[in-house]
């Protein structure tokens, strides 16, 4: 099965929780935590996972309770390509059109299986480069290396 | 008045010139372009208002089609808070929880009167400190500089 990093803070735990049950059905789900509800930084999470994704590239997702804080977190980094997404409609283009490889999702805006709904179509969506690649490659080397 | 910068991509350049003209009411708009819907590159504004932020300190708006690439590239700069909006509610919880100084919207998303509500509830909340300033900060100088 294809490999996926998910983290999260506080906020997002039970809805990670949620996440991950579902996805473990099509994916080996990598869990960088955090692993309780007790309080946490967003930041932290967002430097864990970012951190994999340039050390051993898979896609991920971060949630945090609006998923706006893990976002600008997130990137940051190098190479990541994080995409705050509320539907599935968003979540098509930030592949189509962005190559998102963190999917940045809140917890306390959408219920779990909207989240899930999201995440499928995210995975089912791919990257139509074509003009689209010049653009990303114009941010996707700026940011923080490992 | 107080004075805010603006910039956007070709698909939102209709949208972006809509929100200027209504928040001109209230504030000095400083104006980075796109100046017309001739094709460019989201990158290049993300930068523009990333870079006269870094510069002279002022809240920005950014747009694109989705306001997720535009939010990506944004983010990569050190100091920038930039996030993406869809609601009012968003708007506030972006500025109360993670000091959001760049408010990104995407213009194929929400009609321009939804634009005018989100940018009207981020321009009217204030950062909560407390907690999340230290959360913040884990993150806040990370990227590139100016």
């Amino acid at each position: 099965m294809q490999e996926i990093y998910m983290a999260c803070d506080h906020a997002a735990f039970e809805g990670k929780e949620a996440l991950k049950k579902y996805l473990s059905n099509n994916f080996e789900v990598i869990d960088l935590g955090t692993d309780s509800p007790e309080r946490c930084d967003y930041p932290d999470y967002a430097a864990k996972l970012a951190k994999a994704v340039q050390d051993e590239p898979k896609l991920g997702i971060l949630l945090c309770g609006s998923g706006i804080g893990i976002s600008m977190a997130a990137n940051r980094y190098s190479g990541i390509r994080a995409a705050l997404c509320r539907t599935p409609n968003e979540a098509e283009l930030s592949r189509q059109h962005n190559d998102a490889n963190v999917l940045c999702l809140g917890a306390r805006i959408n219920s779990d299986d909207e989240l899930a709904a999201i995440a499928d179509a995210w995975f089912s969506a791919r990257f139509e480069e074509g003009r689209h690649t010049g653009r990303v490659a114009k941010f996707n080397d700026l940011g923080e290396k490992a």
